[in-house]
């Protein structure tokens, strides 16, 4: 394998896998010439597969694993028995440094489970964390943590802000995203005490990156900052609570643009811009979460993506690889550690 | 005033007040023509205002209160000095029983604490809870706590579930509306111990009502459930999160449907359809929320709304006084304080 931008893949991973995951590798080689591909699974069904996806087949290369890891699987169980699967040897293969970052869309709590065992985490970070694409009224903003914990104190959301400002920086490119904290209202003495600790040590820390403060739900989607930190049951409440939003009132406007004549016809000019409207909430450009404080890069794709959505998931895995994500991270990681050590009267002057 | 039902009503609560707070008035009193209203404001400035409102104006009696309690005050301060204000005498009138609730689009916080006052828990609650109602694609869910506490153990979810499957049959007039607890998954092992020790609770305390488990956040906008029960925090964030994600989608559809001549004359054709989509959607539908666990019925009415969305307030204030829902609550308390009281491998024969 040549030198240079090197993807692993779990070819087994997702509802649709492998024909999703080959479609996805044809789409992502097309547009990043650069890239390279270990593809991890059986070789006697994929290679063939290959044939029909020359751009795939000219940037890859199939590592045979027989074994795969099903949807069903608790992560204990995948711990055990996933030795030697797709799943597990796409991780491997950035453990060894062959690839800088690996992509699956296979069973989520495996994949985290094997990837914290392979990887391991990050110096300076406590919890990893999942973060997710979200469109808003101004792009994406990225949120973090949708589930990879439960619950997370103050340290901890400190640590998400870090890893989340980083992680827009290097998939949005934007140069100095805004980070706000997810709480019930804007006001300084709302919420739990974790997270009003949260906002007093990131304000106090000195760390480089722009804190907007509280943050409230409806916030997110009017992308008020460009990175939403909370704790992962909260996160994953709020991202299944807008997919289910989004999905109703797109099932009311099919409804209501289906029920008449007049609708019909009015829908039917108004198909290319329904169209666009479409795309514009298509979960499949925003699909890739990423498994943030490890050792690696890992990217989780939605099980049930298709091709294209595929080729998103591995082209945030690209510009993650590409970007300075882990220096950012432990450059304000060493700052936060430094404020921690500092007496309490001088990290907060307030108090004393 | 007539014996009957009586709604007392803040007349100078929310951003539109006292306009819209009349105009609501009014819708009502067509609505329901045997309810009466007793108005608090500056009976100056109210009465004339009736002039134009015939309906209001022959169902209402207005009683002086010149003080009214401002949006931006804390609610401690509300507490300290709210004594004589419009919000204050509409909930005393509850409380000495001249109305059977009250309604009020005033500052929550100074209407939950001036409430908790002056009604009280009920007796068996430990924690009243700020229920809403949600469009879903099967009819109206109820959500609670929305906002009331930001934390809950097991056994106050417990009782926010006997609560709001209560707040339904009365406010919905479903027989049997089934109740979830909102979780990140549905699987027995999942989530916060809280939440997970408030199922076995429920499955243990042979609570007459139809519990369906745990739901997750796009589960709400299905309408799988018609109860959601979680802790204010989450609550809070997801309903927001819910209004936040409608009204992106409503902007892309507003900027694809004017983006070009075709789309336009194809949004002028189905306007009527596109307008019944509005009216769906229609926050107002749902307005009211109610603060449950008191001993008088509370009704918090958006600051924002004008008087359709009042009355819909109003309204779920008529159903809650007309229901049976307080003797509901406190035989589903009754059995939940005997389950409590087991022995623990009588109540969790399980686990002996």
């Amino acid at each position: 394998m040549a030198s240079g931008l090197v993807i692993s893949v779990d070819g087994m991973g997702g509802d649709h896998a492998p024909d999703a995951v080959l479609d996805g590798i044809e789409i992502a080689a097309r547009k990043s010439p650069g890239a390279r591909f270990l593809i991890h699974g059986p070789a006697g069904r994929l290679t063939p597969m290959l044939e029909t996806r020359p751009a795939a087949k000219a940037a890859s290369e199939v590592r045979n694993a027989e074994k795969f890891v099903s949807m069903e699987v608790k992560p204990s169980q995948a711990l055990r028995q996933g030795k030697g699967t797709s799943m597990w040897n796409a991780l491997v293969s950035v453990e060894e440094g062959e690839a800088q970052a690996c992509v699956s869309a296979g069973n989520t709590g495996a994949l985290m489970a094997m990837a914290m065992m392979r990887l391991r985490r990050m110096e300076g970070v406590h919890r990893p964390a999942l973060i997710a694409s979200w469109p808003t009224a101004k792009g994406f903003a990225a949120v973090l943590d949708v589930g990879a914990n439960v619950e997370a104190d103050a340290s901890q959301l400190v640590e998400f802000a870090i890893m989340g400002e980083a992680f827009h920086r290097a998939v949005r490119g934007s140069k100095r995203p805004t980070v706000g904290l997810l709480n019930v209202g804007s006001e300084d003495q709302k919420g739990h005490e974790e997270i009003r600790s949260a906002a007093r040590l990131i304000r106090e820390a000195d760390l480089d990156l722009e804190f907007h403060g509280f943050v409230e739900g409806d916030d997110i989607s009017k992308g008020t900052v460009d990175v939403v930190v909370t704790d992962g049951f909260t996160g994953n409440i709020a991202i299944k609570t807008a997919e289910g939003t989004a999905r109703l009132v797109a099932g009311f406007l099919r409804e209501a643009l289906t029920g008449g004549p007049l609708a019909r016809v009015g829908a039917l000019l108004a198909l290319p811009a329904l169209r666009k409207l479409k795309e514009r909430m298509d979960p499949r450009t925003v699909n890739g979460a990423v498994f943030l404080g490890l050792n690696g890069i890992v990217v989780k794709s939605h099980g049930g993506t298709d091709g294209e959505g595929y080729a998103a998931a591995i082209d945030v895995a690209i510009r993650m690889a590409k970007s300075h994500y882990r220096e950012e991270v432990v450059a304000n990681l060493a700052r936060l550690s430094v404020a921690s050590t500092l007496p309490p009267q001088a990290a907060a002057p307030g108090m004393s």
